[in-house]
This record gives structure tokens, C-alpha cells and sequence, in this order.
């Protein structure tokens, strides 16, 4: 078995991580599974092999019935749950949203299932919670009443962290993970500025339990600049989870492997981390894509792995005294140049 | 049954026709079904019930053996097929694309079943069969050879002409319809442009066989304009069919009700279908959303068809002496202000 | 001269306004100006004229001295100003930013021209003054350290503020308008989450003098969704100003007339803005395209303030117990038909 | 004097070349200069000094008077004109387009222009005349009959090629390069696609004279891969000229040093042109950016400079027979890993 990957930095560690929905059978809107679906514990070998350290699930793939299994499993080859997420986007019942939905009795359930996902997450030993806002959004306008949105968000996000808090002090943390729009036309916390925004407005006790997870390729379907949504994340404290990918601009959802698509910006990124003594895990969210044979699914994460890796030493490498010069100067086109520099290793 | 609607033009009448595949159990990539899956040919009745003359289908929905049947049931309900089309992107071994697969193997599969859906599309009495560059494409850099790719596709379209030319004469049409991206990263004619420069490739006896099949959201995917797409079609002859629905922008493809975001854009192309005398039916190919329940299923066929029926009338109510008039005096503002007073009906 | 345009809803009567830069000589990136250029305070009456209660104007359009003429010439033809704002983006020494420079002296210089601004806009008897973000930004990754220009722009705005606050209690409200990009390749306070997220950081009793002018076109460049950024102010109560105007998707800033690209959205936000009865000025934000003739240049005007009248009274006609209803029966794409309906008066 | 900059490949060397346009002084739509223009001729070394071997220019720029002397100050610097082109997107009288204007006097006035250009295009030495679609579309919907204007555009260029051809035989040849938008909201000849269509509708005997000239930033802002572009045009013969810069997504024009957003793909550009064997000059687009100091104005020419000739020997060096192994194992991920490979030079 490969060696768990792990990136030296001025603080510690960060070892690499991925979802066990990374390693899918390929299906798409426009054509059914090319591979047969691998079942979820099978997959987490699979990912240690590829060198993660890491691990990630939502509950409808790793359930709370499975978790004391999935520990088992996942001890055996050296991984831990780097996360772990309700996925209110998955099931019919939610599929207006859970939080945000119009009819009381799904809002109540998302509760649950959201309370039970918490109990999860601590069976499984991972200290993070991810939110994604998959179905919390509308299709049409004026489907939702926005402002009532809004304050069912805060309500929702309340409820959970004070169940947290009094459940598990603060063992347990929340990452709020923005997209603007896919599956629904437009999606509530839209950008990382929206999730920041709303962690302001919650119960000021339980505002430390909260952060975000941003997401290059959701950052990139809005045309947002996710140097600039980390750095957000960072001046406020608030990176508690990052997702790293890529994506081709403004279109479907692609979950290209890291590095592929903007590697100046990729190891830019990197450098904005490593400064901020980011000592978190660094998670992958890619998809094996389609047209990949079963035999080589895991090509996506060492792919990423390999740029990740190879990126994070140029960056160690980038002198932060030449960009102050280069700030300095005022010379930010040659800072660019210098930048390509180092990403090509002239 | 409600009665077919049609559109008075100058010309004569045109019928409104669906797809069997917007009529969907509701999956999407972040969600498995919300309604039952219907049996394709008891979707036709649930078309006509809406309003359609005319059905379309891919080949995997109404095959060669389902086809006897399938005239039987659209005689009774009174629908005609409008199209009928070979889904190369749903099979895994087109994963890669049929036409352009850097296999040979699935070239030469692709091309079999590609002439087996001519003979389908006759079975069924449509006269145009569209070819949608599903699979075409590539998900990255250097994936296939571009050129190679062209040259494949002048030789397979070359190949389905001469069949369909030798077997049908001139009976049967082909309507290449043009997308940028999604399910492939990028696709091979991913434009208007394109699908009417490749035509100009093909051999000079075949090329009245091949038309395009324009879709609204296709052009909005790429920022396009879709009017403009639809005149370098007419200017062309090429106008063998049309697919209208709408798009929120520059994001995945998302099949919403015609009508429904840019409403004047969309009064202007009727105008235009009108002027040119645009004789063939108008189809829909709209995604009855995933959130809507079983028995609204077909409200996305009826909120398209009203939008439509309603402006048609007031396009037809626009004074093209004063488009005319508002171009002569070069107040190309205020020809917008007039649009806008058209399509409110003040 | 035309009688200035008002709006009927239930608290009050909503005035229109626009800016004297709407007027502009029609230079843009790729030509130099077909119109010549008319003097600042010659606009006033060419407003008016088009209907408008209000105006606006940059710092370097009505500067500090002329704005005793400027009242003078306002009140002659019967128009308010209804806001003021700095144009940190124009004048070279801010050609990297005012608030977030890498230059102490020149962030200085930026906190001196805002506190001037604040003086012209009470002077001019506005309620507020609009912060736009032209500048704030960078062109290159790692131009800046994006934490630090964070920490900046919480410290200029709370200069801005207090010296407000000392000078005029709560007279001038500062409203802080977002755009993701153009001028710069990103900018800061991109979208209305991060200006939200923003005004939470600043001094607990400053934050009550600022709030968001949200513009429909810099939403829909990033390609988010308009109404919901509206409402997220809303919920807020930080709703201080707000830009309409339309864009033609993800593209350069386009300013187009307001109703012509999205109309059934506008409609809308409309019924938004009356069911939170919003009472504020209604303000344009578009410009006179180049093409327009001198003679036709408020066109771009009177046309907006059209579609503006007769949409607003289409969303007073749409019957709120119906949305209601589509919402408890959950027939969100019914509702959408519903809508078209109205705006299209059926 | 720095040594003009060549490329190795297998048919020849490539020399570099940019447009005086360049090096301008940095007005935008939202600021006006921050540097003083530099007279036009003055440009001619500076282009020379930062490794350039070729110029271009607009007819607005190097006037048919000026030309003698450009042919001196260029012949004194070692630099040769890689092209000429007429800018009817700059002079207001062509605000609404040359060739497709709705004023039979304006489209006079354009041939008459461009008849002069291909005078002056011989004049200084150059073999192409690019023709940029500037002010050829519209800003609102049936401000021109798209029917008519892809007539006139068949038309205009039939009359100026046949009197190229009459005048210099082949000695002149046009290339068109295409753009969907910005300045005008939609624009005829929006992509490749486009542009090769349009060939084939020329008069035969004239058809081997046109061709395109794809531009980086022109394809990306349609959300277009660039790639595919090339390799159209390279399929075609039809790749007369090439424009190289990079853009960040859907946006606005930004003319950004190439290789600074998608370096990966930027060297599989650089693949497929060696592989192609294309001889011509390679030419930047960029702007040189308005923050950028006068004596800094030229390192938006040396970054691009530098990029290349690193991007281009690391093409060199990327192994084609891996390819095609990728290829044959259908592992295009792991190609795209390898590709990451090579660019970083690891």
C-alpha cells in the first residue's frame, strides 16, 4: 500500500483527503453508470492506496447504521473522516430543500437528520461537519418567500449547533459549503461572502462552531476569484474545511482533478496557505470522470495528488520577499511572470 | 383530450411538438428519481393531452422493435413524430463518442447504429432525424486529435447520407444540433457556425440531406446569441428544426419552460420565424423539473405552450413597418422600448 | 417638461431617478466618443425631463464646487439628489485602489476624498452616499495580501463612518454597491454576501449607517441571481439604494435599459420590492449606448422608466394569494406560467 | 538591443509579434489614461527591445500616410508587419458596423476603407490583413436583419477580396478573427465556427484567400476551448494568423499575458502547433494594464515573451508517443496528469 501523502509545512502536516462519492460509477444526466458501483467501505482501501490520508462522506453513503464498520474499515488502512455531511440533497423528500423548504414537517425532518448526522460524525471520529446547500434554493422566482429563507437558515443553523454544543462542547464543527447554482437554478448561500454573512447572524454563542468549507469549482461556476474567497475565509478564521478541484469556467459542475485547469492560480493558492499556517486536511472533491475505465478510477486522485504535491513544493519555493518587492514596485505584471516562473520551474 | 394547438403564420400551420424525454422520473447528478418512471409510450397521450401534434424520441426510448407499436399508439392519440434521433451519448460504449471514439471499433458501431435509427425514422413516418453531438468532444487537452475528430465526422455523416440518399432519396433530413459543453467538457460542434461549416465539407450531393437543429439554451451556454443562430440558419436554408426552452445563463443545462427567462428575446425570434415563413412544427425540449410532483408532470409542456401560443399572437401584432421606421432612424433604444410595449400588450 | 414619474404602492410614492453619467459621449474600450460631451449641470434638466425626481453623480462630475450650483440648478428643474459617491476609480493616483492600496499615502488620500464626498452629499441633500468598489480590487493573483486589504476596508469604512456620525448624526447613510470584476480582472466586496458580510465587521454603532446598493446588472455578471440579493437586503433591513438596469448575461458591463433582458424576473422583483415596501427611490443605472444619435440620448431613459411604470403596475395586479397557493401546492413551475401571464397582461 | 526572440520547430523559425495597440495608456470605460501616449512610431523599438520580430497595427494607428516612415522605423529596429487591419470598430461613423450597417452610405464608406487598407497592408510589407468584427452585430434584438447582414458580409468581403486579387494576385491574404461580444452586445462572425462557415460562402476563386485568425481571449469569452478553435482552423488550412493572450472566464475583454490563466492548455496549444507544423508568426494580444507604470509599460510583452519560449520548449519535450499510449489505454485522465508533468518540468 502507498504511503499516506503528507505536505511539510512551517506548522505540521496536512495530509490529503477525498470523498468515497469521488470513486462513482460515471452516471450522468445524459447516460447511465459506465462502471459498476463500488460499495462505499470497499472504496476507503481505495483511497488510502492512493495516498489520502483521509477520508469524507455524506450519510446517505456511509449511513449511521454503517458507522461503527466504517471505523473498523477505515483504522485498518490508516484513514480518518476528514468529514462528514447530511446530504438533505439527495432524498426526494428534500427535494425543495430541507432548511429552506416551504412545508414545516420536511423542515423538521431536515432537522433530525441533521442532529442525527452530528451523533454520526462523532461515532466516526472526524471533528467537522460539512453543510452543503444542495437543495436550498429555488427553480422559479418567487418560489420561496428569500427573506423567510433567510431567517429558516438561521433558525435551522441554530438549532443544530445548540444541539451540538450541548451534545459535544466543541469537538464538533461546522463548514458551510457555498454554491451558486446545480442542481437548483439559483441556491441560497450562494458565495463564501453569503455563508460569512449568515454565520454573523447566528446565536453569538454558537458563531465559533461555524465556518466554511469553500470549493474551487463553486467559487469558478460564479465566476468568483477563490484566492479571494480562502483569503475571506482566512482573515476571518473561518477556514474550517477547504475542497480543492478544478473546474473549466462558467458552466456544469465538473469536479476536474486539482491542478488541471489554472495552475498559476492553484499554486498562488498554496502560497496564500502555507503563510496562513492552514495545518488543516486538504480535500479533494473531484469525480472519477465517465469515460475512465474501472480499472483506473483512482487516476483523478493521484492526478490531483501528484499536482498538489508537486504545486505545494514550488510554492515552498516562491520567494515572499520578491512579492513585496514586486508590490512594492508596483510591478504586478512581472509579478505574474515571476509567478510562472516558479509554477514552471525556470 | 385537449385539442392540438397550432399557430397561424402566413404560411400555414405549425404544430407544437415534445420529447418522450422531458416527461422524466426527475434524477439529476445530485438526486436519484422523485416520480416513478413512465412508460415511454404512455407518454405520447400525456403529450397530446398538452397540446402536441408532434412527438420526438432518441432511440433508446422508442427502439426499432417498439416502433410498430409506437405508430399504432401516436395514430390514436393524434401526434406525429417530429423527430427521431440515435443517442450515442447514453450507451457506455459511446462513452467516449461514436463518430469521433479514437476506436475504430466503436466508429464502426456508432455508424450501424446511426443508419439502423434512419431506418427507424422512416418506421416511424418522421422526416428529419437529428444528430446531437452528445458525446463528441473530449474531456481533456489532447485528448483526441482535432483534426482527426473533423475529418471522422465529415466521413461518418458522409457515410449516413449516402444510406439514407441510396435507401429514402430525399424523405429523410438530418438536423445536426450544436452544444459547447456538458456532458463533455468541451464539444465537437459546439456551435451553429460550426454544424453549417461542416455541412459545407460534406459531399456536394449529400449536403441538402443536412440542416441544423438549433436549441435556445444550447446558444446560452456559450453566451450566444440565440436569434442571430437561428438567421444564419434561415439565411442558410438550414432551418430543418428548432428546439426551444430557456436558460438562466452561462451554467449547466437546464431545460426551463420557453418563455420563461428572456421573454422579449423571445417575442424577437418569433418575429423572425414569422417573416421567414417557418412552416415546420416548434418543439419543446424542456426538463419538467425534478421538485414538481407526478401529477404536474406536464405543467412544463403547458407553461411552454401558453408562453408560446401567447407570443406568437403578439409577434404577430408587431408593426413590422415600424421596426423598419425605428432602423431608418437609427433609434435601435427605443426599437427595444417598442418591443417591450408589444410583449406586455400595452 | 414631462411630469416626474411616480410610483403608486402602499406606503408612499416611489420617484425615479438615474445619473448624469447615463449621458455620457459614448466612448467605450474600443472607440472614442460619438456624442459630444454635455456639461454636468446641463444634464439635470435633460433628466428631469425624461421623467426623473432624482439624480446622481460621481465626485468628479459635481465636485465640491460646483455643488451650490448644482442644488440651484436641481431645485429649477424640480430634481432631488439621491446619491453622491466617490469616484476613487477614475483618477490615476487610485489606479490600484483607495481603500485596499499597497500604498499607505495613497489609502490616506482615499480616506481624505471620501470625507469630502460626505460633506458634497450633505451639502447636495442627499440621504447617501454610494461606495462602489471600481478600483478595490487586483489583476493579478498575490497583487495583494487579500486578509490585509480585508482588514483595510473594515478600517476606511469605519473612518468614513465615524467622522459621518460626528459631523452628521444619521443624516448620511452609506450605501456600499458590490461587482465582481471590471475594471479589475476581481475585485473586493464582490458580490452583496461580502458587503453584508463587511458591514457585520465594522464598529457595532457604526453599522447601523451603512447598507448595500445592490445593481442587477454586477449581480448577473458573476451570474447570481438578482432577486435573491435584493431580499438577502431586505431581510436585513439594509436595503439603502438600488441600481436597475439589465445585462445580457456573463459579459462585460453592459447597462443595458432595465426591463429589456429579463422581464418576467423584473416583474418579480418588483412584486419583492412592493410586498417589503420599499419606499425609496427607484434608480437607473444604465448607460446611452454609443450608437444612439445626441438627439436620442435619453432614450435609454424614458425607455427604462416605460418598462418600469408598466411592469410595477403588473406586479401591484399579481394576485398574492395565488403565489400562496402554487406554493402550498407545490406547483412551482405552474407559478412560473402564472407569472408570465401577468406580465404579459393574458 | 535585446535579440528578436525565435522558436524552434521542425518546418522553421517563429518569430513573435505584437500590436502597437499594446502599449497604450491605459484608459478604460471606468478611468481615463494613467500613462501618456506614446506616439505610435515610438512603439516600434519598444515592441523590438522586448524580443519582438513582427508589428501590427490599425489603420487608425499607422495611417496610410505614415507608412513610408513605419517601413523605416521598422526596417532600423529589424522589425517586419505581421499584419494590418482596418479599424472600422474606432471611427463613429462605423458606430453601427462598416460592412453590415443599415446605411448603404456607411457600407460604402467601409469598403472604400478597406480597399485602402489592403493598399496600405501592401505598402508595409505585411501578407495578412486581419479583419476584426468590432462594430459588425447589434446592441438590441432586430436592430438589424440578421439575414441581410450575413449577405452583406458575403458581399463585402467578395468585393475586397476580388480587389486584392485583381491588384496582388495571392499576395495579400485576409484573416477574420472573430469575437461574440464586447463592444456591441452580440456580434456577427461570434466564433470559428462562424468565420470558417463564412468562407465557404465566398466566391470560390477568392475563397483561398481568406482564412481565420482565432484569438485566446475571443473564444474564452464564449465560454469556447480554444483548442478546438486552432485545431479547426489548422484542419481547414485556414489558420492565416494566430492571436495568443489569456482571459479569467466569461467576462470582459481583458487581453491578460499569455500563460498567465490556463498554462496547461496553453501548452497543448503549443503541441498541436509544432506538431501542425505552423510556420507563421505568433502574435500577443495584450494589453499592457492600466495600473502598470510608464516604465513598466513593456512587461506585459516580456511575461508573454518569457511564457512562451518556456511553454514552447516544454512542448517540444512532451513525449507524442505517450500520447498516443494514453490515448490507446483510453487513460485520459493520467494524460492530463502527464501533461501537468511536463509542464511543471518535474
Amino acid at each position: 500500500m502507498t504511503a499516506p501523502i503528507t505536505l511539510n509545512n512551517k506548522v505540521g502536516l496536512n495530509g490529503l483527503g477525498a470523498g468515497v462519492w469521488n470513486l462513482g460509477p460515471g452516471n450522468d444526466p445524459f447516460g447511465g453508470p459506465t462502471r459498476e458501483a463500488i460499495p462505499m467501505l470497499d472504496r476507503l482501501p481505495m483511497l488510502a492506496e492512493a495516498g489520502m490520508t483521509y477520508y469524507e462522506a455524506h450519510d446517505v453513503e456511509i449511513t449511521a447504521e454503517m458507522a461503527a464498520d466504517a471505523v473498523k474499515v477505515a483504522k485498518k488502512c490508516g484513514l480518518k473522516c476528514a468529514m462528514y455531511t447530511p446530504s438533505f440533497f439527495a432524498a426526494p423528500i428534500f427535494k425543495d430543500g430541507g432548511m429552506t423548504s416551504n412545508d414545516a414537517a420536511v423542515r423538521k425532518l431536515a432537522l433530525q437528520n441533521a442532529i442525527k448526522a452530528v451523533d454520526t460524525t462523532m461515532q466516526l471520529g472526524a471533528k467537522t461537519m460539512v453543510f452543503w446547500n444542495g437543495r436550498e434554493g429555488f427553480d422559479f422566482v418567487l418560489g420561496k418567500n428569500g427573506r423567510d429563507a433567510f431567517k429558516r437558515l438561521v433558525e435551522g443553523f441554530n438549532k443544530v449547533g445548540a444541539y451540538a454544543k450541548e451534545q459535544y462542547g466543541s469537538k464538533i464543527k461546522f463548514a458551510l459549503e457555498p454554491k451558486p447554482n446545480e442542481p437548483r437554478a439559483n441556491m441560497y448561500l450562494a458565495n463564501v461572502g453569503e455563508v460569512l454573512y449568515l454565520i454573523s447572524r447566528l446565536q453569538p454563542e454558537l458563531q465559533p462552531l461555524f465556518g466554511a468549507n469553500p470549493e474551487t469549482a463553486h467559487s469558478r461556476i460564479a465566476g468568483l476569484d477563490y484566492l479571494w474567497d480562502v483569503e475571506l475565509c482566512l482573515e476571518a478564521g473561518k477556514l474550517f474545511h477547504i475542497h480543492l478541484n478544478a473546474q473549466d469556467g462558467q458552466r456544469y459542475d465538473q469536479d476536474l482533478p486539482f491542478g488541471y485547469t489554472e495552475p498559476l492560480k492553484d499554486l498562488a493558492l498554496l502560497v496564500v496557505l502555507q503563510d496562513a499556517k492552514y495545518a488543516g486536511p486538504i480535500c479533494f472533491d473531484v469525480k472519477a470522470p465517465r469515460v475512465d475505465d474501472p480499472a483506473d478510477i483512482t487516476d483523478v486522485l493521484t492526478v490531483s495528488a501528484n499536482n498538489l504535491v508537486w504545486l505545494w513544493e514550488r510554492a515552498l519555493a516562491v520567494d515572499r520577499a520578491k512579492i513585496a518587492e514586486f508590490r512594492a514596485a508596483n510591478r504586478l505584471t512581472a509579478l505574474s511572470g515571476y509567478l510562472a516562473q516558479c509554477l514552471y520551474g525556470r
